[in-house]
């Protein structure tokens, strides 16, 4: 094989679940439609990184324009700044906008804590979080970090960070999911679907 | 969302299998890690015809350099030149290298004959192949177009189109695959198989 397909399929094969055979799926799909395409494909992905960067309120993507960078999100004056969701990544934001049902902003902490990985509080911008409540008009933050451990760990010292500020601190729910069927969900899950239930 | 972001996971979506999602995990990933990588992915893509053509003997991906442009399965000269193995894509011919006891040649035809899409036989190179089994040196034409409607009708017309020339013609066979269950295959397979049984 050319070096110079060996390389390009390498590249593709770097995208998250692209193996070997996807990559050559995407080339010679490439290959065989108008070189335009594959032209405006490759000019929109090298620019990725000079025309989007983190918004310099909250981490989310945001388009580079104006300074300061701010998001859609954090643009748009109709949205609640009173709830504050706090996420781990980009598209956690994007999967909770889906349902539409959450008005407020948000605040990308771009990971989580991990112990065992020896990812400690300094590698996040927890200062910046706590001085954006620090500075008043926040009345509820979400913690929507997932329910698994660096996740809880992450919103266990979120919440004793957050927890002086005189604001009500959240957690999303973990239960079993929707279309759910009992028998085939896990123990913790089970077990946690059990402890937050409620009065109906 | 940004019009920019919109472009940029348009032309990801256009790829085989992505949509939207993926479409949004790629563009995050690739912002995500270092911007060089976007970068050399971005400018290989938006190469790709620049760098690749169609190998001007068997319409295989081939680099573009020397003229004529040559694939390396052209190039080899320990190909056996007798064996020709006639496949409608070049993704055909990259899964039938992989059992690695093919040791001769290939002609691309690009597509299939469709009576039920109007795509005739004026659509495809046969002309080239047909001369080029004239040229004489060829021994053997395995034909290897898939078991479909489609391909079935490629492979008759192009044994009708070779049938003077002299040389075997073969086609692939058509059974049930490689731990394959007797219970779900379908049926116009297994009469295949019926039909193609062998003396052992």
């Amino acid at each position: 094989m050319s070096p110079k397909l060996r390389r390009v399929l390498q590249l593709f094969a770097r995208l998250p679940g692209v193996g070997e055979k996807t990559a050559h799926r995407y080339v010679l799909h490439l290959l065989t439609t108008d070189p335009s395409v594959a032209e405006e494909l490759g000019r929109a992905v090298s620019e990725l990184h000079h025309v989007f960067q983190p918004c310099s309120v909250c981490n989310n993507l945001a388009e580079v324009g104006e300074t300061p960078i701010l998001c859609d999100i954090c643009k748009d004056h109709k949205r609640d700044p009173s709830v504050l969701c706090v996420v781990a990544k980009v598209s956690d934001l994007l999967a909770l906008e889906r349902p539409g049902t959450l008005r407020g902003r948000y605040f990308v902490l771009g990971g989580l804590l991990s112990p065992l990985e020896g990812v400690g509080p300094e590698a996040l911008p927890v200062p910046r979080l706590v001085e954006r409540v620090r500075q008043g008009g926040v009345r509820e933050v979400i913690i929507a970090t997932p329910p698994s451990v660096d996740g809880e760990a992450t919103a266990l010292f979120l919440r004793r960070e957050l927890g002086d500020l005189g604001v009500s601190i959240t957690r999303i729910a973990s239960g079993i999911p929707h279309g759910g069927d009992l028998e085939f969900i896990d123990p913790v899950t089970l077990g946690r679907a059990l402890d937050g239930r409620k009065v109906i």
